[in-house]
């Protein structure tokens, strides 16, 4: 493995996760080389995102007039290989908190504990309609940062 | 090959096709058995049903306040597998035009000529707010049926 | 909603299913209709299939030499939309045990307990370096049977 | 847009690709923010990927016995909204070759000439069986350099 820019100490920056969500892989999501396919794992980062933003309180916030949660970029380091039955639990967590946008870095393990996949991606909140980038809220910032 | 109910005799049902749309088999779609995933046939039905709709004019009215069309049911039967490289052709003709819906058949072709797919669906328009069937325009039933 | 084949009496054939599995709605399932799109009703069958399966044993003979389960044919009718936050449970039921192929039923029901999908497909088993159609053995038939 | 590790000089970096392949939207790609969900520019990545690779003649090496062409890393910046009708075209270029392994560039561009998507990542040649990397030969390695 080559090194990897959003990761200064990795034993530290394992550490610093604590909310996770299951993934179920799905057949569909494997290709002919027989393990899953690299695209799944950002179907896996966004399923991942969105219940961590749900259970800290800003995906609702999302629905609302107000601005709608954009992926500006990601980025996704494989690990190790990803197999059909294997149990993923994909980690979230905030890494930087700007004024319109945040950085979540994801990790996901299967059943032996292995690291199978990390991964970085910049959210930006948006105007439904204009498309124009919406500031973070004191109270958004707020609830990113003590998440 | 089990008797398909939308299929009468099959030589007349094949030469009734003229319209069809180049399918990209992509790689993503396959699976770990090492052929085209089962799901991906749905995929490719759609976008062949969309490229019909535009050529006979009924796509644009789908954007409009009108109506939207909406998938009411489908079925696909697997007559040969699909590989990575394959190049396909996917046929979609009308079968039936009805008040408010309209049915529509469709052949996936490999470049042997092999039959791949078979299916068929009925589409219903309905109203994007109220999720209302609405009827078919005399404008849109005169361009299904001659298309 | 037109009559379905597969269906005679719809309250006896929904409560014909026992077996069921969580469905999680990813939001790359979606579609720009808002929804949940058409293909992904099929993602969720296969999912719901291979559940049942490895319910009943024949997910680990599906990995031997002696054959793969495929999909023959599939379909599904679409009674309710499904939305993003739905949470859905997928059933599934052995209707048919023949020499060389069974069918599964599907129903999907929202948190409302609101019938959103149907449908059916025949699975066939085939040699998977042949693709020959492999005959059920009288252990399989007899773990669907008694299903 | 903040500044992208990967792009030293925009107006360099785009005009140094020449190799490119037209990108069919598909209607389920789409999610219900009524853009291309982010995680289909992966697939158009891959789609792109392999094109590339079988233009340079090291996409038949990659059925080989001799190793598999495996993503590493891969990253992707939004720079601009992907719509189900736009024609995309993805195009690729290699900007570096080491010992094992090789790095691509990507950049979709629209009907209008408009970056949607930038994007690079790593692929390593590993071996079907061992999972072990392979090392390049010194004709893969001409071939990528002079592509």
């Amino acid at each position: 493995m080559n090194s990897i820019l959003y990761i200064e100490d990795m034993e530290k920056w394992r550490s610093g996760f604590t909310f996770f969500t299951p993934i179920k892989v799905r057949f569909s999501e494997t290709d002919m080389f027989g393990h899953v396919n690299n695209v799944s794992s950002f179907i896996y980062f966004e399923e991942a995102r969105i219940e961590f933003l749900k259970s800290v309180g800003l995906f609702d916030d999302a629905n609302s007039k107000n601005g709608i949660p954009i992926v500006a970029d990601l980025q996704c380091d494989y690990h190790k290989q990803i197999f059909f039955e294997d149990d993923l639990r994909l980690f979230v967590k905030v890494s930087h908190v700007g004024n319109s946008s945040f950085d979540l870095h994801y990790m996901a393990l299967n059943q032996n504990e292995d690291m199978c996949l990390t991964g970085r991606g910049r959210i930006v909140y948006i105007h439904p309609e204009t498309g124009n980038s919406v500031p973070l809220s004191e109270t958004m910032k707020e609830k990113l940062i003590t998440a």
